[in-house]
């Protein structure tokens, strides 16, 4: 498996090589060759370290090397309000702590806490993601920092913004972004409207044609709760889906999260008009959302993705974890422990969440010619030893913390668990001033 | 907070002090001070460590002291196990997999699979267990050499046993581990039928006697599947928890792992008799088993902790895990946020597994008197900062990585990440072989 192999390899990493390419193939004693921002050769430790002598070598006997993980809805920013409130229902737990904040938000949290999470992301096998938030040129100029891969949208919605205030200049906000990050290597611009019980049909359509223009994703909360489609219902006429596809919004550029309350009609529907969803367990779980029908999307052919949502309702953007009770919630759901194997769910991660993001021939696995995402776990460790089936061990057994080393575009952004990108010290010692600050605006001092 | 404040106090540990004690006491800057096997004073940090300036002192700006989690059902040695078979049928993963293999057990396999669940549990957090496994007498081997705290016995059935071989030598087998182990500091002995489906009512009621006379814990799987119920009611007219009290063993010896299928008066019922209930939610939901009541048995005032179960069926034994997914199971379970609070949560997973085991007044939580079973994480991480609610945190953010030292009894048995009682890279290159073994036995090489 080589691509143009060349002079200009400056990157081999050596150990068991997971590639989740369509083979799946596995090389024990295997190498991955890097140039720039790419991969250009998988083979054996022997053959690609005795081509490429030059090139810096990280080689790990015990080292599994895999695609990073694509998480494909989050709200990064969200790390500041990390346990501020659980256990609430959803709408004590917005209004008296979530949009009291939010209404305060600045550029500056914003920025640091997106780079929190980042941190937080890269250091459990992150690679890519996908944002939605407020002040999202601060998310991307984050995500730039960090050398991260991502796809983010300034949310839309009728009311003001704490970011943009009224729509206009939320139109004019959208068009810079896309103007500033056109060429950007890892940053990719999405449209956002927040959900159809925020906005109104026309701003639905309005920003549709946006995303049309841009040829960008447009990425929408839907379905989430049933009080969402009930709403829907009594104001529209119609679900969310249905109101979607009314206004003639519903097809390929779609990225749903959360799709958790559908009929079999409505997933009939998003496979047709190749809607692609997001699904984020374990926030569905914490805000007692509900079960998304994933194995039934799944069957039907939809494009489904993993998510961890923002980190106040999860409270983690842990991948690792979120495979872990993907897997488990829909056995228990169905009550047949054969659905969501942690093959397919190890899929959703990886191949899955590159496709839903338009990037399958970018991302998702290790291959010549793909960009060189790649995270090594270390698999010397009591929970992962023996090893019969390396699927099983990266759903059911592996967390984040085993994540050793991630090299991003081609670049190493964590090396022994240290941060390369970011200064953790010093977005540690910010974030816990940020979090005094916070503390002090709710009167919880 | 002091007891018997003594010039032989020989370990002084400092940093934040969660003690989980009845007022709930939170002592930013504090210290833990331990003599021997005992906790003797807990304060600030300034004061203990002035009093005692001859003790090694462990001091952590950033580390969060508190009990030790209790795992409270667990088969140590199905370590060997984890990942040989997931996502199958209950009855091809035991007939096809689990079954053929244990046929082929023997002690050293138990024994070293014990103790790397032990490296695994001492890495995660945990430092108190209950097990019921074969070869119960090399996993008490194990927990006295890894310095764990344990409650183990010998699983008992009506068919032949690949340890014992017959009944009568298992009573023998179990007669000698309650000798043996009488006066361990560590080791506590139950005595533990495997289930109704498999044991005669005779066998049952023969093993309580033996429970009686010992004064030992009772512990059973216990409704664990609606396929169990329904076989009870066929063989025997009644459910499994009626077919307990029918045969008048249905009292606070029992230790009833699982719980599943439980009717509002079953739960009754085992409020009434004072039945403990051992809830296992990842196994629960890998095998597709269901969702234990446990809001409901907590509201009836039943004891409830929570473990892990073996982990071929979790796969891993990290109780931060499954205190993140027991909070979430229940919340989506019953589509209400507020149910299992991380409060409640952590309470399972301390003081609720303390006195499932009748020892509340020795582990559990941080105060003077009782037994040193302490862990420190660190929190100076990203996924743990800023942090506004340390219970919040605990349960759904932090993993069993977090942990940096675990003292168990007074003794230091971990001290950053470095199990100090169990050599981990013998422990590893064992298991290897191991596993290489059983995957031949298997036929999967």
């Amino acid at each position: 498996m080589t691509v143009a192999a060349s002079a200009d390899v400056n990157l081999v990493v050596c150990g068991l090589v997971y590639t989740r390419d369509k083979e799946n193939s596995v090389i024990e004693d295997g190498a991955v060759a890097i140039a720039g921002d790419m991969i250009v050769e998988v083979g054996s430790r022997e053959q690609v370290l005795g081509r490429y002598p030059r090139a810096q070598a990280i080689i790990e006997e015990h080292g599994l090397i895999m695609p990073g993980l694509v998480n494909t809805h989050t709200h990064a920013a969200m790390a500041c309000f990390r346990g501020l409130a659980d256990d609430l229902p959803l709408m004590t737990w917005l209004q008296h702590y979530i949009f009291p904040i939010e209404a305060n938000l600045t550029a500056e949290i914003v920025y640091h806490s997106s780079l929190l999470s980042m941190a937080e992301m890269i250091k459990s096998g992150t690679t890519s993601f996908c944002d939605m938030y407020l002040f999202a040129k601060e998310v991307a100029r984050a995500t730039s920092d960090s050398g991260m891969r991502g796809w983010l949208g300034e949310v839309l919605y009728d009311f003001d913004s704490p970011n943009y205030g009224g729509l206009e200049s939320g139109f004019n906000y959208v068009e810079e972004m896309f103007a500033q990050y056109e060429k950007h290597p890892l940053v990719t611009i999405t449209v956002d409207p927040h959900s159809v019980y925020t906005c109104s049909p026309a701003l639905l359509q309005r920003l549709k044609e946006v995303a049309e223009r841009r040829n960008a994703p447009y990425v929408i909360h839907l379905s989430e709760t049933k009080d969402e489609v009930a709403g829907c219902l009594k104001l529209h006429g119609n679900t969310p889906v249905k109101h979607l596809q009314a206004l003639g919004l519903l097809d390929e550029q779609v990225i749903a999260a959360h799709g958790v309350v559908l009929t079999e009609e409505e997933i009939e529907l998003l496979s047709v008009c190749r809607v692609k969803v997001a699904h984020c367990p374990e926030s569905n779980m914490k805000l007692a959302s509900g079960v998304a029908p994933i194995p039934q999307l799944l069957a039907a052919g939809v494009t489904v993705g993993l998510g961890t949502d923002g980190c106040a309702s999860n409270n983690d953007v842990d991948m690792f974890g979120e495979m872990d009770t993907a897997a488990k919630l829909h056995k228990v759901n169905t009550l047949d422990p054969t659905v969501m194997s942690a093959e397919t769910t190890l899929g959703l991660a990886t191949r899955g969440g590159a496709e839903l993001l338009g990037a399958e021939g970018e991302i998702g696995s290790i291959e010549p010619g793909k960009k060189a995402d790649i995270i090594v776990l270390d698999l010397n460790q009591p929970h992962l030893t023996p090893m019969y089936h390396i699927p099983s061990h990266l759903v059911y057994a592996a967390r984040g913390a085993d994540v050793i080393h991630s090299i991003i575009n081609g670049r190493l952004v964590m090396r022994n668990r240290r941060l390369l990108t970011i200064d953790e010290a010093a977005i540690l010692a910010t974030m816990n001033e940020i979090g005094r600050d916070i503390r002090k605006k709710l009167g919880k001092d």
